[in-house]
């Protein structure tokens, strides 16, 4: 209830601070009998891994996950699964001037004003390191779901700052550092993010996240529509302050005419719904849309208060994304991975004895991603 | 876990469909003490109530709220309030030649694959009927908030289909059925919308919602943060494609040395934030900006499939809302009530005996709506 | 989380005080599909219904069920159930004395302590009153778990005051008003009953409740064990001060040796486990026994205090069942029954898939109630 | 859901097996700005730790408790607590000829058919070992509600066996291997327990756990009533059969003239009640006891099936305590705070601003244990 779990039945409770001991989850609910090891989460958290490029934090942090409960013989058991990442390159004299001030645009106000206290290194429970357990969760579920239904999430860049990304190539995703699904853009990205850092600024990002080989039928009418859990889980990354579904804010000007897919037996003719209908999956592909905010910790100086609410000048000279919306794609993939998780084992609950009267329509026409 | 109940501590139960006998809710965890009347909750519903004027629905319900627990003498108990309304104007024959189709758009199809059969009528629970008992819910929940914190919720309308809406006298959104700003572009709005029924066809819309009076402190890291709930709630209200906090998907392409809001002793420069910080609020306004996708059921021709899977085409002829969007802002408002609610009865469980350091920075300057 | 809601998946969120306009429930997560009426549910409300003789309370309440939702050609649709239970025989003279003084033994004292209030007139929302929807929804459970697995649920007295009740005839515990499982003892029992209501006083009673047909697998170590969840709903039941599963209190005397239930390919040779291994039901017969406690109205004068804390004397002079045991069998049978539901469909969601090893042992040789 | 989670607002996440790298919990919920040290949880770790006596097993765990997050300077921040206590001695061969067969009375059996397959070393998730985080949680809540109310938690055997263990003198429980109340019984004790040892079996146990110095207006009813809770709580620890609260099944005897518990403006005469009236803490002792079944990892052979089901014949040579009753006082201690700490959270979070009508009545005539 205080906030650290998420999920219903695949429930993930997360621990740790960015400069304390370590950090992890617990995975409470995963089914039994599914092989698991720690390179299926690895190979995860180093693509969120700082340090991998000069366009991120330098915090150089391995981010080397131990399982420590929940397998026998290489299988999952059914029992939670516990994950424990040390950290290991905490500087927290990097953050000795920020002890006493709060840096517009981040939690510490309003972290301080909640708690009473509240622990300045790093950023404490705000930091963005936080989201390393919740790819390391995701990953199990992407294992599951993949094998289960032949679910595939993938992510991509559509902006950085006033740069629009063209989607070109999804096998580019992979290969370079911006998650840019083309080639042909790289270097005008890596110069736009030399001159951000040079002037000691921080830009917004609008990145994509889509899910293919959908089960038709997840999402709990009315309060826990499948659309609803993804605009939970979404919002929740740091830094978030926008969510589509779909069309998104583009159905304002569409009419019902066009905005409505059409049916057909070899599938939908379209897919503005983005995946669901009624707050239920429709077997179309899931495609979400995420507005990222620019890091709240720059180098230009800010106006700001102390601890005593006396004017003061703030400046951020520790080691930070100068746009976090970078290494938010595989965390943005997890989540999505996390909430249809959820709903694949909350559906089989009440409805696994059901079965779909029509077989889910044919995936060739259903219009895929890039919609939005 | 079947999704209709709302909130963890402030917990709304919602049942019913659109054409059988009753819908209604059950509101469990309010604090005891409050008085409270069906006087109270009227006057919400009545606000989103069908039939009020050409531009919506033509059924005729009088959604007449009966409290059938958890009052005594006047005053809530602590114990589960009880609210129920009689569906009175069912013409269930309305939809006969939909049993066997699927509107494009619409529910009919993904709650038939999910549970094998589904209620046709009226669109059963995937009604839009459904959010009155929310709506009601959400009046207690005002009614406490108002009196707890001084906190009001008020929302308005700044899109309908391609025509935007201009914010100039909040005091005029009572007094137009749009819940349009300004008295200037009525007429406008009413010729649109005439047009708009006489093509047969439907349309998207924007609108705003905001709270006013926040407490500081809101908000459950890491994974119930205070705009992931407000997220959920929004895009979980029929029909809604998008979700903004704040500066939105506008944050995309600002700098971090324009977003972040700067902090004074008289208060906040700006409210980029919409009044969440690191998931807590920060006691500025909530600023919520919401896309509502135009309405499925329409009158115009569309293609689609039956319950056989043939190909078919599906037109629409009961009572319908042409931009579904206009009947949305109490039903906004209601939904922000319950997140703030449900988070005030968290944030006291925890940090009840919490001291908040600095009394919250003063209102002046906060930067309010209508930012978005 | 204010507690009016029951169960995990099945859930089951009750309303209503003794002398408000009504009570009922809400059923979320029932499983689509399945025929329900309202005779299926009368059937127990009449079994507990108050009235029936002369040994249980004279109140005259129909207890006249009525669907409100959930429902669609006779079929579950997956949708929430409301069920709708009128108040018709509420005489709220008979507590006036009462409004200002404490009985003894009841919950007048801690309500009014707890929320500052309290609804006097029949005890409120502590009334056993509000166990009758609890027994309307439990039915549905009971049907469901008949059609999946076969498994049914019976309870008798096995004792009331100092009478121990033999278990002779189970066939028997239909035909007389006490759920006694023999026709022998019955005058006995009458004779007993007629003697302590003419003293005023009233007494306890002992009872079990048995699962028959259960399915394999059922509980969620470490802290939802199955054993846990059956504790907490017997406990729960107004008046309960002591459950026991299987062997109970008697197995502080047992040895290992004695204790464990040895296991044959014709199944357990006993079952002092009473149908739990480790939190997980074993397939064998569920067996609770519960006490229950004497009820706290009586005629008898009782010392106690009133609202401003000064010594009075507190008699009861209202229609009272002078042993709340007699009508506990079918609440106790109800609560098993919602138990057992709930966690099936737990099991289901999480090792939907999982082909249990070796087909349950077979029942000949279970070593049945009545064991306790 | 599945389980591994205790509490509403103090969550107690718990993971790990007897035989795996490590075991812990994630404590979430617990209140800002309390000073935490390992020092304070360590105490209770060490009461339970195997080790300490001939009369209980001979695993040798220090049980050694590492804080990993939650703390900053000495003092809760509200975030998660992360506990973990990494395995030392696990000798899985102890256990290589149970890999195929089922020991009666075991969980063995259970899990295996629920999970499809399951951790033999040790008992795996089943182990009494996995107590050892839930005791740490308690530790953190015992030390909060002392801070808070005042409130200790003290528990006793009153039973190993046949041999009954007489209260005679609080102060003796630290002081002997048993957890008795008595320095009298000891040398009768150790002889009893010496006799079983070397018989190869093992017995069952009776004890009692108290809470003195309770706040008024715990519990949630319906169905979350206080006392449910507690019966959940002791019922779900490894090898209790029976829990009883107050007078317990002796209320089946008693009359309603007897059982309830008188008032006085000097406090209540008598506490049949155990502390809770209608679900709800009346602010006198807790009072519960539970049945504690003779461990199943006996020496003497018991028939038992394999893997196929063939008949077979289980001894079991490992480590274990021939009355697993001894060590189980710390864990319902444990388990007793974390159930009114969770209840304090929740009543506060709902019932905050309630000023309780009346001072609680005076504890000087509260009819303390030892009543059961």
């Amino acid at each position: 209830m205080a906030g650290s779990t998420f999920g219903e039945l695949f429930r993930v409770t997360n621990f740790g601070e960015s400069h304390g001991p370590a950090i992890g989850c617990v995975i409470d609910g995963c089914p039994p009998g599914m092989a698991l090891s720690e390179a299926d989460i690895q190979r995860d958290l180093d693509r969120r891994r700082p340090g991998t490029s000069r366009h991120v934090t330098q915090r150089n942090e391995a981010d080397r996950v131990e399982i420590l409960s929940g397998l026998y013989e290489g299988l999952t058991t059914g029992t939670p699964i516990a994950l424990l990442i040390r950290n290991t390159d905490q500087r927290s004299g990097d953050y000795g001037n920020l002890l006493d001030t709060f840096r517009p645009g981040h939690a510490d106000y309003s972290y301080w004003q909640k708690y009473g206290l509240r622990d300045p290194r790093g950023g404490g429970r705000a930091s963005a390191r936080l989201t390393a357990p919740t790819v390391a969760a995701g990953a199990v579920a992407k294992k599951w779901l993949a094998q289960q239904y032949g679910t595939r999430f993938v992510g991509w860049m559509t902006q950085v700052g006033e740069l629009a990304i063209r989607f070109e190539d999804e096998a580019q995703i992979a290969h370079n550092p911006f998650f840019a699904a083309n080639a042909s853009q790289i270097a005008e990205l890596e110069a736009y993010m030399d001159a951000l850092r040079k002037a000691g600024d921080s830009c917004g990002a609008r990145l994509s996240v889509v899910a293919r080989g959908m089960p038709v039928g997840l999402g709990e009418p009315l309060y826990d529509k499948f659309d609803a859990d993804i605009a939970k889980a979404m919002m929740g990354i740091n830094a978030v302050k926008g969510v589509e579904i779909g069309a998104g804010f583009g159905c304002v000007t569409q009419k019902g005419s066009q905005h409505g897919d059409e049916l057909t037996p070899q599938g939908f003719r379209s897919n503005h719904a983005g995946g669901v209908l009624g707050g239920i999956s429709s077997g179309q592909d899931l495609v979400v849309a995420i507005a990222i905010k620019p890091t709240s910790s720059i180098r230009l100086p800010r106006q700001s208060i102390d601890r005593d609410g006396r004017p003061t000048v703030v400046q951020t000279f520790g080691r930070h994304d100068p746009c976090v919306g970078i290494r938010a794609t595989p965390i943005a993939e997890a989540l999505l991975a996390l909430v249809v998780m959820d709903h694949a084992l909350r559906h089989r609950a009440q409805c696994g004895d059901v079965a779909a009267p029509l077989p889910p329509i044919a995936a060739s026409d259903r219009g895929s991603a890039p919609a939005p």
